[in-house]
């Protein structure tokens, strides 16, 4: 067993497992604990568990990523974030600005965003940027801002965490921790995230496969943190028409092997404005989890992704189109 | 002007325009005549042309595709086949299976899909295989089991054309001639179907962008034939999890584009039996103006594409769901 | 074995073999016949065939090309064109315009690109354009032009053919037919060329993986001809700077699973002139059996592909250095 | 001028520039200074600024990295390290094993591919890897290793830093600085390294254009580090024979829009060992600067990435080879 193997058993033989030498995550499921053993190739005398007393069943699982898997966990990992459980029939309606670029625009956002039935508010103070000349957000004075916006509006945060150092001071503000695509494979930063004590939302790489993405959650969870939320924003494919390929096929594909909940950023996904919401639709439709979606009151003066921000009326519009989309599929906004 | 150039003007003057040795496309919109004058870089003289009395308007067309643009028909393109309208409020369903097998196989399908709502039958007799060693069709056969199977069910026939001689053989018996994605820039092919009285269905090259998709629609409708459907059918990437990339992205662009309707074929698009019915609701619901699925009675058995191909169970299943989506965006089945 | 199958057996076996039902096809190696047998699934005795006294071994081709791997014939397969053997230690140059335009243009070209070294003239007079409304070639007067000016400087000609009822025509002018990257899984085409009695040179198709390449010589192959040239001329990625991404990782990867020859087109490769001397000289330290490249004498003003073609002094001093590269690698110009 | 702009001047005029709010760089062309002048749309008065007697010419700067650009900086940029001038007519030469696994290990691969011809040591002792239970590398013990197995041999050492809190660390022992793939764009890390006194090995991301790798060694010389070398190391396509497709299309464009010098790395790009010297000998064909390349001498047992890695004597056979390619262009080993 080369690189990192997995196991799972019934009963509460954690810390005898431990003795091996493996890493032993549990999780419960239909009344029964559940293990899983990771480690990296160490020898486990499995023929002799299976004698244990404890143990009702060993099987390896198949797949790469183990904890991720619902191999290891059947059902679907629901997570609790201020009025909102994401992975339940209810979607998770994540709206705000690219940047938070001030006062009066984060609260005339939560505001908005709040009254359409959004329960998360989006938003970067820490921006990552192609040119270093471009504006890099506000830093812990965007931070502050939002919060406050947010509170004022019933709202949770979601904000983006660019490197470890930034880790302890994002989670102070924000109620689920954004690692961006170009991030995806930074893994000191993965496991920073994964001793964090808050949700992380993982954005899918510009050119990761399904399975790498689960293999980034997977760096997460093995550090601790199961609170991992899935995020598709777009893939890099030839056409240049759209700037990325939002795709959506990934949503199926990953509800099939893993427990973790999915959502989706038609946003960042079709880059063009009056593409986000057909694209918001087909995700719902598709058995996505959620949306995170750009909005902003006055595009054209936003310092970064005006072109493919909803005016306001624009998401409201959305929400009511999504909210029957979802009553067709047996879910609600 | 190097490459061909489009312009449109109002008001019938066809003939003098074409003495100018360009080409002249009519349409009409709104009570008035619309035409379109293309060539390859022939120097009409314009300033003369916009004193004409009969003109109301000269204006450029600024996409490279021409008579397949919005700019020159603004309305959708409505193509009647059979029972059915495709570009209308109502969603076109075709289905049945990859390649006709038998007399058999060809009835029961037929009898499946239309009872749960299909209005045309899909069925390859000629097959373009990737191996020369594998089940290449029934050939003429093939297509005569169609026809009579179809019109058992009052269903329309779709079938694919592979090269220029087999198109009139092809048109005998099909009601929509299929264009495959591997012969999207098979122009020879295009023309051929460009001269054809029948509707040809388009299916979108594995790496095409949809610029050259809409252009290869241009070569058919520069050969006189404006019955054009395009067909969304999945996209190499790197994953390699589905077959193909299914790019519903495409589907406003193409919309914002174009006047010519567009379906999405989800079967080719993910290759995975149970990731058809997902992309299909998504499809729906991002505004495709139809479906094309594989359904099979015995999958397992089938001589091709088995392991993507809905049995008539499940395809009954999914017309139910695509009917509420349909619902919620004002489109109906 | 469901979907063609091959096997190699030494000794002339041929017609007891064909009573199976099975496609026999023999090449000669080290003195002895091996003979491959392919056809869809037929169950042919091979435990009795073993046991017959001419054969001296059975074995199972394991990849899907079976005509075209080295597992059927190990060497590699020259193939004599005018004055140069493509696939033996000389490398093939080609050389020419994009397309034929004229008398003048043709001689002028010939005459330089015979003069720096090229042993084929390439040339397109049948155009696969994107736009209908592009220059679309001269047809069967640009065949005759190309002939006369190739054999007045003592070259074959290579052109393209775009379907199956220009390939009689273009074999009456053309030492190699050529098909397009467009039409590399139009299989008609395929079998028609499979037919004819000249090498075929085949473009890689803009999106196809190298199992694709080596199945569409395949199709040829199977059909009767065995004088294939490959041609790696860029596949598409996301890469915006050059037109396409030209693959040379194929040459060596072809090479070892292939005893055909292969060559590459650094003009469609890169797009863009002063790219085509650097990746031509690449291609050849990689290994590549020769070279096809676009020269104009006025490019500024060609019909198709200008900006891609090197002026003739440029060839000249590209086969002066293609000339070093050999002689380092042990081959030659 | 929104998103970061540049300008270049000669004359020492940086201390009066700066007073706009401008970042201004320095660099010497000729005889002459020049200086860019960058920052986030500030607004300087251009017209002024023309008219100081120590400005001979001022000039927007097209492209959006500046500093990187020709436009800034004509001449190739040289690096010294060790024994060798990367950028110079000499060619570096980079080799050793994926991880670094031990005393024993290091000191037989560095004696080997000194004894070849290399001049840097490559090695990991930080490994950011797809599985967290995969090997993740010696860490700090694995850097000291190798520091002593280069000293023994003469040899610098290049070695990779995962994230910001780890370039101090690495910097103590390593010569030069690796940013991997995975990290091109991770803001952060490329800011810290680009305040370290090191050069910087910046890899290409598996997605990113040329474009977007540039705007990666942008961020590293606008923070002050001018010594970055770029590196080719594959990117990610549809093809699955190799592990990735590299890109050599990329050595002539880079060559074209920057002074910096750009190696390849061929273990990577193609991840199997016989096609690391057809591809190695093709890039410097093309004109890349060096090479950095796996070699381990008992490569079934390595920790890491044995498949691609080379025998020292398939190096020391490869090193022949460059060397009379090179010869054949002007450069040598």
């Amino acid at each position: 067993m080369p690189h990192g193997v997995g196991f799972f058993a019934t009963g509460d033989i954690a810390t005898r497992l431990r003795m091996f030498g493996v890493a032993v995550h549990r999780t419960d499921y239909d009344g029964h604990a559940r293990l899983c053993a990771v480690g990296d190739g160490v020898p486990v005398a499995w023929d002799e568990v299976r004698q244990w007393p404890e143990v009702e069943a060993v099987q390896p699982i198949a797949v790469p990523f183990k904890l991720v898997s619902r191999a290891f966990h059947p059902h679907p990992t629901l997570i609790s974030v201020g009025r909102c459980t994401i992975g339940s029939d209810q979607l998770a309606l994540m709206a705000g600005p690219c940047s938070i670029e001030g006062e009066e625009q984060a609260f005339t956002i939560a505001a908005a965003v709040a009254r359409s039935g959004a329960s998360v508010m989006r938003g970067g103070a820490y921006k990552p940027r192609t040119s270093p000349y471009s504006f890099q957000g506000l830093g812990e004075e965007g931070l502050r801002i939002m919060r406050r916006a947010a509170d004022a509006h019933g709202l949770a945060v979601v904000s983006e965490v660019m490197d470890t150092q930034q880790v302890a001071l994002v989670a102070r503000y924000a109620d689920i921790l954004q690692v961006g695509a170009r991030n995806m494979q930074n893994y000191s930063l993965l496991k920073e995230v994964g001793h964090a004590q808050k949700p992380v939302l993982l954005k899918r790489g510009l050119a990761a496969t399904i399975e790498e993405w689960l293999m980034s959650a997977e760096h997460i969870m093995s550090n601790g943190n199961s609170q991992v939320i899935l995020c598709e924003r777009g893939i890099r494919t030839f056409e240049t028409y759209t700037r990325n390929t939002l795709d959506l096929n990934a949503i199926p594909v990953v509800k099939e092997l893993s427990h973790l909940p999915v959502i989706v950023d038609p946003s960042h996904g079709t880059g063009i404005r009056n593409k986000v919401a057909p694209m918001a639709r087909a995700a719902v439709a598709a058995g996505a989890d959620g949306l995170i979606i750009e909005v902003h009151h006055d595009p054209d003066h936003a310092l970064s992704d005006g072109a493919q921000s909803l005016y306001p009326v624009q998401f409201d519009e959305l929400v009511d189109q999504i909210r029957m989309i979802a009553t067709a599929i047996g879910r609600r906004v």
